[in-house]
This record gives structure tokens, C-alpha cells and sequence, in this order.
């Protein structure tokens, strides 16, 4: 993967990279990877060749092929990006790890958490990049928020609550909560401090159109420092909203993400406890309480695309031979909430506990 | 109540009314009265006198008392509007009733269910008016929504989602739930077309700050019909939001209530399945599900403040010796739900049931 | 207007105050004179005394009357707020000023420049104080507008552009330009630092619905300091708009007074030059531009009524003998835009120069 | 440019095109071609012909090349599509359309007017298609305002205000007015109804940066009909605008581009006479002035991409030998408009009149 110039020095050659899955995802890929300096795209592989080839379009050089085999057995294939149904996330990407290949799967890493953790273990053994696709965590908004709350800004962290909502495409195999919630329990996994995680979880459910799949779910989570996280996610939705809100003892921010020109704000307003943490239950019924109203900061952001974001992290991790910023074992942390909160709308919403120590 | 005027016409003259209580809500019953024909305001009510003498203002012709019994006592009271805090509902409400008192109560109706129910059983016995301030009810947004509810516009309500938030005033004695829900609660009792109820509600809610209460809260409810409401209230929000999402199988509409260019918001979108009922499970797999992405309408809605019309229903409801669109068994429905939460809330968000047939 | 108390101390006892104009206007004054500890309301003045007694409403001790002469007449009035329509305000005012009291004149402070002037060299010469109820100057938002420009956080102003449009009262004797003009020309000269003035206007109008007045107006102002103001009213537009947008060579702010939540925007962003002044004009062509896209603050600002704000600044330059914020001059520098936009109006849009040194 | 297919049928085959500079626009016009199955992307031309080939990427086809003459001898090319500086469109398209090769140029048409009425005069003498690529014309929201007020939906037209405002690139050779008033005033000629169009423009600005260009600009045109237009461009906008509001007799529309989830509002409001016209100027002030407020709608739009919509409209032309919704007369009626504009901000303000009958 590295050449030597003429002066010596070596330098990065281009990974070569193959996508497989020319749906939905895929052809954002093919983009981002055709405009990385990072990768050089092989392959776009699709069991049907013809939809292959049109997501390239008449005007590319990249080969299209329905016959994986042959993109694992190409040596300049340096990676793999899995962007197929999730029911053969296993299969395919365990295949590419097998082959020596550095791995990309999109959302959700497997169908199962033990799937998930099948291929964890064999990357790790196999020594390749297991990276998942958590491509919200890649946005110039949530590596914000990330530093805002890592950096202790917001003090402790309160509460997290997370809307998205919109006129969803109804999906036949898998319900609202695994179409849409993966995208915030990765985000809450991303920006999390240290030492905090989610421990239960209690989902709440409806099918109101009769689609034979939960289309407006509720997710609760109570996180190991005592505070709540919320995650609403609907198909059903006329509007688009794409809001969370993370509360903190210091400050509390909200991300908009449909709002380009203040995605972020930051407000110094809260609530604040003058009483001693020494006093007693009755001394702190009379506590003195202050209300914060200060200024609201909405930061600067760049404008930078998210996949492209994502797809250099990808390169960095395989060159420098690190986990990557959202790497397989996140990907198996969000495969136990959902798998938990699948469960609890099972039993009506009963809560239930989360693994620990991923 | 009635007067005879020169042309020997029946007229109602103005009812006498009593507020009692000068805090926080007092004021605006105050005005309220004071700007209807309806009412003749002759007291205003308080422990404090000094307090009652300060809302009335300087330049008041009514009278401020803190003698409650001088007020039951005169014959030209003919109402009394109760704005003291819950706790105290049973009490200053039953005297009034028993007193002969057409009674209109704060929100809630009472501390507690049983406590509602005393005072609906009362007033029924004595014949008098018993009416709750559920205000949003009275507000033409709720109203405008109510109708087409029932009209049909929206189809079979599928889903109900309310958020409440703002930075609130931290209570002493009650929690988020308690402060807040009662109006969301009560605005879903009052739009629910006829035969669809809500029957079991599950809470989840959180106190980060360490106020001894519950700051954030999440209710879900289950419906009758298999609908889901839920309802987000919370007191920490650096922001305000009031919006209430009502998904119908025809139509969705979105009331923000804080956008007052734009308060109700119909969708013709949504999500339809051309499956018939009678196909089996494995064919309503494969079945055709179609989008309706039509246009929005905002409807013009009058700009008639809410408790104007509330306190001209309490008039309406008096006169005509009806119950008022939401009488004591609406407080007492309500009651039920914040009971059954709170019970939910202990046990961490355990299902509870609600009772039936009020 | 002193007492001296049981101490012996001396303290402000309120003074007397008539308001004179029970109509649009009118009540509102009333209210914040009725609440404001400097002010005793003595009479609500008009010659319709039956509106008068209905703005005043069934329960208070305040006087209407239709006899103006008996108002003037009264000792215990010290002072009078003037709300009758423009074209009276000469009349009204200058009795009252003849008869020593301290006036108070609803925008815009007479019907021409002419009959401006002579309130105010009256006033000057009575040693009355006079003062011109521009209502918006204060307004949280203005207030701290004025400290930002005066403080020179915006550094040199760039540009002005104020839009207040909505679907408004359409008036038979005063066009659009009369009607809301006012507001935004003396908030400019309310915000504009120490020695920048508007020295010319010209203005563009339509009357598109034949309603004999200019409906819709455009109004552009030269500044002393070659920087450009742009005022739009328009009675036609749907919907309400209310911003204005202060561009400077450090900051950017933009007031939307329709959004509570965010009412004023700081903006460190902007367009930089960083060719020295020194350069010809050749070497400017190709100067270095940069673009700063720094953060935005939304300051917190208290929630006062704009008109007890008034109220007290009306009681405060009472009584310490000074001039108010918003004296007759101001009213003065307002009334001549408004005739020289007018004069433009007439003549197609040429441009009309100012007077100077008010 | 038609085949015949195995049964006999004749069908059209792509059209050659080649795009002409690969700078801010280019790129877009080679997304666009290379997506329609209308074109066939031949070569994109620059004379720095390494930023050709930065734009085609490592995976293109098509060819760059530097070499204007050889693309115009290249018979495959059916069309050009010119996206270099304004200053060179007259060379460059002239040099197409001397080749016999369609021609489409990126706003503004040419320089100056007299520059694009030789381009129209030679286009329409060698039978070519001369099309202006103002883009905007081909959203859906643009499509649809124009149906809405040609099909009388608004009535007659009372005003348009049009604000297009941002932090934007000063240039140095072209104002404000040149870089951005070209989308609102090409909008203005194709919204328009038949028999109505501007007659004269004033043009008020500002270069408050000494940018040695205006950076701030308002332009008012006076309609034949009676009817007014405004237009705001700004460069200094910490915030970015795109708002356009049509008054109608019935019915008034706004459309704002930055609003996907409502991009165009339709508001039954307004302010109508109920003065018959015959009433004389006397009677008209006591007009009855009803107002309206009723509902508004919005329509549900399409997603189609513009440039989409626009190259598809280039090849419906070329095919069917028919003008080009947006020709090279409309280029030349907002070239008109925009020279007269610049008179005007040369002499302060002036009034300029506008060529007719074009």
C-alpha cells in the first residue's frame, strides 16, 4: 500500500476498495470513494450486474460484476464495503475478512448481535479493519458535540433526547426502530463520555397501519450515571425531524440537523441546585433553586460531507493499523440495545438489561 | 340570573363570580371575568389579602378579602373559580359546592382521583356546575382540531405525539408529570373521537439535577383502538416546544403552538397499504404499500384567547344547566392517567392499567 | 411630586396623568400607567366618553370624561399622554404644554415637520418635558442593539435593512410609509452612533389595490458615513415579517421580532478586505478578500414591556428634569424622512435631501 | 440524431455535447449531461485543461481538452454549453453557433446587450438553438408559481419582492446586482403574465467594504400593469436568504427556497375594496376595505433537480426545432433590465426606462 517516490520517500498509493450492494447505499459510496484520494474503486459488485452498472453510469472506468468470488480473489483489492440488506451482512463481510480484506458494513454491522460478534472476533483475529458505518458520528455536528461534551462543556450529562421522524419507506423485513434507530444509538454511543453507557432499555411500539412491523417507536435508556436518554423514531411522520438534544449540568446543546444554518446551539440556561449535597431529604425540599438564562453560542461549523468524512477515517485506521473512530465492537454495542429493545416491545414494554464490558 | 328589561324581554344579567386564590393562574381569571358580560366579578380571594389587594391593582372597585366564608356566605356570589394550589382543591372546591356554588377548578381537578371523585359525586348530588380549566381545550387551535377529529378529516387516529419542554420552574411538591402532562392528557381527552380511550400508560422519567422530583418524564399511552399516544415533558429544555403530532389513517396534522402564523398544519401524506384485510400473513408481506405526498393546508383559526372562551363556556354551561365541554369527569379522567404514571414511574415503567367507564 | 415620609426622608409621591385618544393606542397606555408605581392615572380623555369608559371597563375608579379643558384644568394632572389621531397631536399637545403639563405624543409626533416644531420650541421655551412615544426604542432587543453599535462591537456600520410588513390596517389618510415607516426610522435614529445621519431618502411606492395611499413602500436612506439604510413596509404581505438587519465591518446582527426564542443575532461573520487603504485603485482589483464564518451569539435578553419601559422613561426625564431618550428632536428627525420620502414618493423616487442639524 | 431500432422504429439518439469551462458551473452542467439519457458528454473543454481533468475525476470517459477549436470540429457535438466568465460568452457561443452547434450559456447572456443581441440575431439567422441557462426558472417551485399566475390562481399581479442575500463572493469585475439580481430578474420574466412586464428601473447601492463594486443593491421596477417589483441582493448577509413574495388581487404567494419542507405557501389573504370602480376619488376614501385571512396552502412539489429539468428542456428544443422555455430573448430582457439598473446606480437612484418589444 505505499510506494516509493523519486525522492525516496514513500508515500501512500491508493487502497483499492470494491463495493458490494448497488441499492440504496451503495451509490454514495461509489461517490465518496471515487472522490477520496485514499481509495481506488475496482469494483461495484451487485448480484444484479445491469442495476450495477447503472449506478456507474455510462461514463466510468470501475468494473462492474455480479461475481463476488472474483472481486475477493483481485489483489489490488485492499477493502471491502458491505452495503447489502443486513440479512447477508454476515455472510458477505465475513467472507471479505476471510480474504485478508479490510472491511466497511454499513448500518447495522449484522443482523444479530451474535452474527455481529462472530465477525468482531474473526477480524480481530484475521488482524484486518473492521469498521462500521456509523456515518452520522462522521458529521461535522456530532464531532462537535463529541468534543463539546468529552471536553466536560456541558458538565454532566443530564438527559439526551433524540427525534427522527419523517414519511419513512416502510420496510418489509425489519421495523422502525432497526431502519432508524441505529442512527441515534450510534451517535449516543459516539458521544457518551467515558465511563457512561446505557444499562436497560424499555421500548414502546405501534403498528397503527397494520404493516406487520412496529412503524412509531419509543426508546428509553437509562444510562449508567443515572440519566435518561429518549430516542423517538416514526415512519409516519408528514415532517422531517431531526432533533436531539443533550442536557447537561452546565450547559445543554441542540443539534438540528435540518436547520444548515445553526445545526448546533448552545445554551447557557438551566436549572441549578444551590442546596449542599450534605443536607437531608427535607433540608432539600426547601433547597434554593437558580435558573440560568445566559447567551445561546451556535457554533461555526465546516461544511464537510459526512461519508467523505467517514471513507478517510476508513483510510486512516487501515494505514495507521488502529481501530477506527466507529469500529466493529461499536457496532456490536448498538446490536445490544437494539436486540434489548426488540425484546422489551415484545413484553410491552418491559425494561430490559444491556451486555456489559463489550 | 335573569333580569327583565324595558321592552319586558328576558335578559341574563351577569353572574356573580368569586376568584379564589391571587398567584400565579388568579391573575388571569381576574381579567378574564372581569372583560366578560357574563360574570360580574365581586371577589377576589386570598390568605394574603396583600397579595389579592396587589392583583387587583390600585385602581379596583373589587373587593380583596382573605375571609373565604364572607365570600360563601354572599348571596350575589353566584360562582366561584378555584386557583389555589392542588393540595387544597378538595377543600376550598367542596365548601363552594356545598355552599350552592356553580364551581370552575384549576388544573387538576384534585390532588387525587379519589379526591376528584368526592367532588364530581357532590356537585352531581347538589346539581351544580362542576367544571375543570382545562384551558388549551378553549384555545381555537384545539378546537379547530377537535373538529376535524371527529369529523372524520384525519381517518382512524393512528398515533398521538405531544412535546411539552421548556425551562421550567422546578416544583417542590409535584413532579414534571404533575405540572405539566395535565394539559397534554387533557387535550387527548378532549379531541379522542367518541369510543376510543386511552387504557393502560407506562412512565418513564428521570430527576439528573437531584430536585426530589421527577424533571424529565415520558408517557406512553395505549389507546382503545391500538393507537399510541405519548407525551414528552420536561422542565429542563433550554428551549420551549408545545407541539402536538395527530396521525390519521386519511391525514396527519402537526399544532405548534408557538408559531402562531402557522399553529395547525394538515398533511395529506402519509403512508397507505393497498393490501386487503382478508390476505394472509405471508401475502400482506408482499403487499403494496403506496405514499401520499400531498399539499398542506394551515387553516386560518381565529385569535379568541383561550380563557376568554373557557370562561364563557363556564357561563354557557351555568345557564343552560349543561355540563361544560370539560366538566369534573374530564378532571377526573385525567386524575386516573397521572395516578396510573406515577405508579408506573415507581415500579420503572411498568404498564398500569387504567380504570374505565367514568 | 415629592412627599416626605414618616422618616422625614423625601420620596416621589406618582405623578398625575391623563391619557388623552381612547382608541387603538389608547388602552394601552392606559394599562401601563396603571401599572407603573411612578404614575397615578387620573383620566382617560375622549370625545367619544362612552369609548373611554368602555376601554376602562366595568370595575375602575379611573375618570372618563369627554372635556378636555377640565383635564388641563386639574392640578393633580402633572402630565399628559397623548393618543388621538396624528393630525390632532398639534392641538392636543400644545394645549397641554400652554397649560404646563409634561406631554407625552404617540409616533409620529405631529401631522408635518412644521407643526413638530413648533411643539418642541413650546416645550423648550415652557421648560416642559416632551417626549415622543417611539414605543420600539424601548424594546429589550433595541436597547441592547443601541449598546452593541454604541459600544462598537459591530465596529463602522455598513448597511441597515429593516422589513415590516404584514396584512395591515389599511388607513384613509396616511399611506403605508406614515403608518409604519415611523417605527423603523426611529429606531435608526435611536441605534446610529455619535455623528452618522441619514442625510438623503428616496422612496418607491404602489397603491396596486386602488386604496388612494401608497400600500406598499420602499425606502432607501444615505448615511453621513456613505453606508446605506433600506426600510420596507407593506400593508399587503400574508404574513408578518418584523427584522432588521444592522451589517457592520466587525459583526453582523440581525432582530426578528417575531421570534422570541432568538430575537437578536450576532454574527461574527463577514467579508474582509486586507488591501491597506494605501493601494490604486489598479492594486484593489486584485486585493485579498477574506471571509470570516465565526460563531453566532443570541444574547439573553430580559422579557420587560417595551411600554413600561416608556412609562418609566417618561416619569424618569420628569423628574430629573432631562431630556428623555426619545425627546421632541427625535420626533423632529423623524418627521422630516418621512415628508422628504413623501416629497421622493411624489417625484418618482429622486432622491431628497435632508435638513441637518436638528 | 435518430436511429432506427430492430423494429423499424425510429428513436432519438443522445445528443454530442461538450461543456465550455470547468469552473464554479461546469461541473454542475457535467453531473447533469451525464445523467440525462437525452445527451451524450463529449468533451469538457478548458483552457487550463488540468482543471478539466480535476473535474472529470480518475474514473471519466469523456475527454478534457484545451483545444476549443477541435471540440467545434468534432461533428458528434451537436451542442455546446458555455460556462466561462460572462465576459467571454460572446466569443465563445458565437464561435458555436458559427459552427452550426446548439447553444446553451450560463447566466447572464453576455456582457453587455448589445454582446447577446449579435448572439440572438446569429443564432436565429443559422436556424440554431440559442437557449440562457437560468436556472432557477426550472425548479419545481418556479414552475409552479408560474402556472399559479398564469392560470389567474392570484389574480392580477400586485407586487413581487424578491430578497436573495448571503455571505457571498465578491467578485471583481461584476456588482452584486450582476452576480445575483440575474436569478430574481429571470424569474420576474418568466412568472410574469402575458402582456404585463417591467417598463423602467431604479437602482440604489452601496460598497461599503470598498470592495470597489456594489455589495449591497435594491432595485425597483415599475410594471407595465401599474404593478411594483423589488429586488435585495446582498453580499454581507451573515445569513442567507432566498425569499420571493407575488401579491395578487386573490391570492398572494411566497416562496422560500431555503424551506424544503414548504417551499411555496399560498395564502387566502388580502385586503379587498369593496368600492366599485366607477365611485369617484371622494367616495373611494370612504371605501368599505374588507380583508381576508383565510387558509393557506401548500402544494406538494416534486424533487426534481432544476439543471435536470433545464437539459432536459435544451434537448426538447433542439429535437423539436422549438424556443427554449428560457431563450436567448429572455437572456436579452434581463440583460436589458440589468444595464439599466447599473445607469441608474450611477446617477443615484435615476429612474431608467427599459427597452420594449423585444
Amino acid at each position: 500500500m505505499t510506494d516509493t517516490n523519486a525522492l525516496g520517500q514513500q508515500q501512500a498509493a491508493p487502497l483499492g476498495v470494491a463495493v458490494v450492494g448497488a441499492g440504496y447505499w451503495g451509490p454514495n459510496l461509489v461517490r465518496n470513494f471515487q472522490s477520496s484520494p485514499h481509495f481506488r474503486l475496482r469494483w461495484l459488485c451487485d448480484l444484479d450486474v445491469e442495476r450495477a452498472r447503472k449506478v456507474l453510469g455510462g461514463y466510468s472506468t470501475v468494473q462492474a460484476t455480479a461475481d463476488y468470488a472474483a472481486v475477493l480473489a483481485d489483489p489490488e483489492v485492499d477493502a471491502v464495503a458491505v452495503a447489502t440488506p443486513a440479512g447477508t451482512h454476515l455472510d458477505v463481510a465475513l467472507a471479505a475478512v476471510r480474504a485478508g480484506k479490510h472491511v466497511l458494513v454499513e448500518k447495522p454491522l449484522a443482523a444479530t448481535y451474535a452474527d455481529g460478534a462472530v465477525l468482531v472476533a474473526e477480524a480481530e483475529e484475521r488482524g484486518v479493519t473492521l469498521m462500521c458505518d456509523h456515518t452520522y458520528c462522521y458529521t461535522p455536528a456530532v464531532g462537535r458535540i463529541r468534543e463539546l461534551v468529552h471536553a466536560g462543556e456541558l458538565g454532566e450529562v443530564h438527559f439526551v433526547d433524540s427525534v427522527r421522524i419523517n414519511l419513512g419507506l416502510v420496510q418489509k423485513d425489519i421495523d422502525v426502530m432497526w431502519d432508524l434507530a441505529p442512527h441515534d444509538l450510534s451517535i449516543l454511543d459516539f458521544i457518551l463520555p467515558e465511563g457512561v453507557e446505557p444499562v436497560a432499555v424499555a421500548a414502546h411500539g405501534a403498528d397503527p397501519i397494520g404493516a406487520g412491523q412496529a412503524c412509531v417507536a419509543y426508546l428509553t435508556l437509562q444510562l449508567s450515571s443515572g440519566a435518561i436518554a429518549h430516542v423517538h423514531v416514526n415512519w409516519l411522520s408528514p415532517t422531517k425531524v431531526r432533533t436531539t438534544m443533550v442536557g447537561g449540568s452546565k450547559r445543554t446543546l441542540i443539534w438540528d440537523d435540518l436547520n444548515p444554518a445553526q445545526r448546533v446551539a448552545l445554551f447557557d440556561r438551566g436549572v441549578d441546585l444551590a442546596t449542599p449535597q450534605e443536607l437531608g431529604v427535607h433540608e432539600r425540599r426547601s433547597m434554593q433553586i437558580s435558573y440560568r438564562t445566559g447567551d445561546m453560542i451556535a457554533p461555526a461549523l465546516p461544511e464537510k460531507e459526512a461519508l467523505r468524512s467517514m471513507v478517510d477515517e476508513f483510510a486512516g485506521a487501515i494505514t495507521e493499523g488502529r481501530a477506527p473512530l466507529t469500529d466493529g465492537r461499536a457496532g456490536l454495542r448498538v446490536l445490544d440495545i437494539l436486540e434489548a429493545a426488540s425484546r422489551s416491545l415484545e413484553f410491552k414494554g418491559a425494561v430490559v438489561g444491556l451486555r456489559t464490558g463489550h
